[in-house]
């Protein structure tokens, strides 16, 4: 175990100059090779050979997030207030359980919102909601990967996969919601075991992953 | 069930023009119409006439939002804490629970300031807690609807009453904590009932809301 | 302000005898007296006199609380899950947010069970989520006041009303959320003012709070 | 759709006797008919006959659940704490964000342990945290699945899979954690796609879901 | 690094009979000793000789949990029942974020009682919040460590310490908050350096921690 | 008590230009006064002389905020998204526990980064998190305290105390969470008692806090 395992210069070297992490890539082939001496761990060496990955950036729109602090409202009241923002065009609206003043448990309401969009989802909050005021945040940006719906076949019948695109590579592919709860409730199956099912046949028409 | 329920331009007209929502308006007058045939849902028409409602705008101002993450602190400390961001001049303060590394449950103060205090408070969160570090959000527009506070009468004494004011709309009357609680202290009565009694009187002086 | 306010001898038998809370009474008549002394708060004495107020017992039935940690499943899975636990007879279900082992965010899925289906919802749980244990308490009391549904007429027609009940005494009054929600949805009304309404129309009905 | 769908008879036996729900069952065969009027919906008919799954009870053991409230300890210290319960043997250990008196934001630590070691465990907490009480419940059920481990074959190696059993059926397939997490690292591929593809590998091989 | 470092025989008791794990115990002596073999760890051996720590058993009590969930009221009125309930005897009381059906944020409310208070308490649950139904444990033990109040003297005057007993053994010591906050108030010094002050005094005074 | 306190003269200075707050100053010299008139409270005067203290400002640097809010991965998927962001050089990571349409509880990952880190770390939250979306906020200012480590000894060996530094002032010093933890660890003594002993040992080297 008195072997030199770097030189003095390629230490230098890689200590200015190298990044020790996998940068984002497209693999073009992998090289393995291994050495004669014996180390407590195994003497190999991986090379990924493959050029940058300069994804087809992720699309990007403008949004705003409008909040307010509630302490003075139900749970119920924000169910429903929730069903009126999402009829109204909003992107998103959720809630934050949060500690306020006077040992009140209250709720942030969080709105995301096309920036086009800020005053009429505003005003619902000021209607149906008890706040006094509303924080809007300057418009940011929004980074979408694209999206592609495509059909699977099970035993059910076809279930919709929607797959997420980084330029031309899909992500991930995942089961519409909707048809596998569908499924679940008619059919009396774990939803877990659709969702599985319908993976495995994406996976597989997919062709799968290719590392 | 074999009527023709809309003509193919009726449809073409609406799935371009239409929009199923009710804008923001002030209604002055409502019509209903109910027509013969038959169908397994109620045959009638309900027409609104109004005029726009582009309300007196909500008032704005600016504000900024102070955050940090404190999982190096107890709550003991945090709630002498949100007692010193008060006294010295926040609009509100509030914790929220996170999760943070190495297993440790954590929470976010946040400290909604006026854009001009914004170094007072900070420096505060510097000394109070003990965070090394403090973000501060560009300022952000706050909408605030007009407020009014009026008394009413209850068989307890008189009691204040926040109204929350659209323009010339009164949107909603709350009943003063402070007030309530009091009451409640002394007569030994449910503070939702003195709400309910408090809500009741403003809802029969204001007139009540008129559709 | 060298007056003597409590005799020795009074002070010792309240310190004694005395509970400085008022207990559950039905208050019969209520005497106020001052007195002709000036100090820096009213000298006033108020006296409520009734009787103890022995309720007929909130009444009580047996549940018992399933319970499990889910770190490996969607929350998409979860609303999923709550809706079967609904279907199937679960008294109540609801989600705690944890913090777990690894740094993961995670539920805690909470079923309140009549103790006799508790094998069904159990079931229904090791089938639905990926959990591969449940706890189960022992069967504890659920104490439940009365309920009885009446109407209320509004400008928008009529709306359930549930009042809540111990022995005769009616605790409070609340707007079925189902009914004030459709009302709201259909006349474009905020909820709070469908609940004000109803809540105004019920207290005038029910002849109000009488103290 | 002036049709009788079903008799007055057949209405009155299904209202008294029928449950509408599949109860938990081996489905041998499914039968399914089609009918000649013609409705809005499928006039189909399907029958599943199987008989009543008395499942190989989940088996049992008895726990008990040790808990505090903790509004005077960082986060730091609890992720420690966390690490020492596990060490001495608790099933679970898990956080849960609560809010105490005084404005404090505060964390409930709860610790499932063996009926025969809540001494230890709880010598542990009162030691390692501040707090001065400590509640334990009475002994509680805890139902559990049958496990099974196996090994699936993927592209970057072998990969342990959980199986979860109720009897002899398999009701999932989960993917070893710290398998999936090891890969991912060292191929710098995404932990979900060493899930599906470990998923998939499982259900081909396990012979997929049967409905 | 070819040496044998345990023979096969003590391999084979240590499996059998060692745990691995430091038991409660009292210190008596600690030797250390140092091996002449070189090895890329310490080579090192501590021995701990003290006895088993069968401590003064932490007294116990027996307490109930009454719990109830809430979407249908207020912050407000939530810090308006803390109060009423801690002025009634609870031990303690606390709010933990749920999430309820129909989207619901909600709230548990949980009292911690003596088990001789739980119909006392119930009943201002029941009277105080919208809930028609509370749930009840059976009785379970609480473990509290000894209790003792010292006083610490510091450059802003005397502030009380809370010393923590198993047994004889001083646990901790805890700075008192109310006389740290007071201080910190007038001083206006941070709480944190108040705390500070009062732990390094009491630590001296006590003799502080020997290992 | 019949005597003026205050004369109008200076009641209506103080009210037009007094702030009744102690500004942030380097406190000099503190003189106390005591006067000859009984009151109920101490009847003195604190005077602190001093020069308002501008300090050296927090240093600040730009950073972002990346955030998406998930509702289809498990917690054991994001526990292994954090160790890849912090890996990738994220300052901070964090969960928020949020709740989301159709009943889903969900959580909200959010990632402080330096400006310009943003796309690096977004790609790896868009490949290891199911999301379609992620948010980035504007650069913000960070706030920022000098940091300076040195060492304390204690009976355990040195352990490294990190002091928070406002300018030339030492606002706190907080011992080093690794090193305590090892040696909580390897000596078998609860964590909190190795902070009081090193926090007490760093107060005293540094010569305590000077009122």
């Amino acid at each position: 175990a008195q072997t030199e395992l770097v030189t003095p210069t390629a230490a230098a070297i890689l200590a200015e100059l190298a990044r020790f992490q996998r940068p984002p890539m497209k693999v073009q082939a992998v090289g393995i090779g291994f050495g004669d001496k014996q180390f407590p761990w195994p003497n190999g060496l991986r090379v990924w050979l493959g050029e940058p990955f300069h994804p087809a950036q992720p699309e990007a729109d403008q949004v705003v997030l409008l909040e307010c602090n509630l302490d003075d409202v139900t749970g119920e009241a924000l169910g429903y207030t929730m069903e009126r923002l999402f009829a109204a065009g909003a992107l998103d609206v959720w809630f934050t359980p949060i500690f306020m003043k006077k040992n009140r448990p209250a709720t942030m309401l969080s709105v995301l919102a096309p920036a086009g969009e800020a005053e009429t989802l505003g005003l619902i909050l000021l209607r149906e909601t008890p706040t006094l005021g509303l924080r809007i945040t300057p418009p940011m940006h929004r980074w979408k990967t694209g999206r592609r719906v495509r059909e699977v076949q099970t035993v059910w019948g076809a279930v919709r996969v929607k797959e997420k695109l980084l330029g031309d590579e899909v992500l991930a592919a995942a089961p519409e919601y909707e048809d596998c709860a569908r499924i679940a409730r008619e059919h009396g199956v774990p939803l877990a075991q659709v969702y599985t099912a319908v993976q495995s046949a994406a996976t597989e028409e997919g062709g799968g992953y290719q590392p």
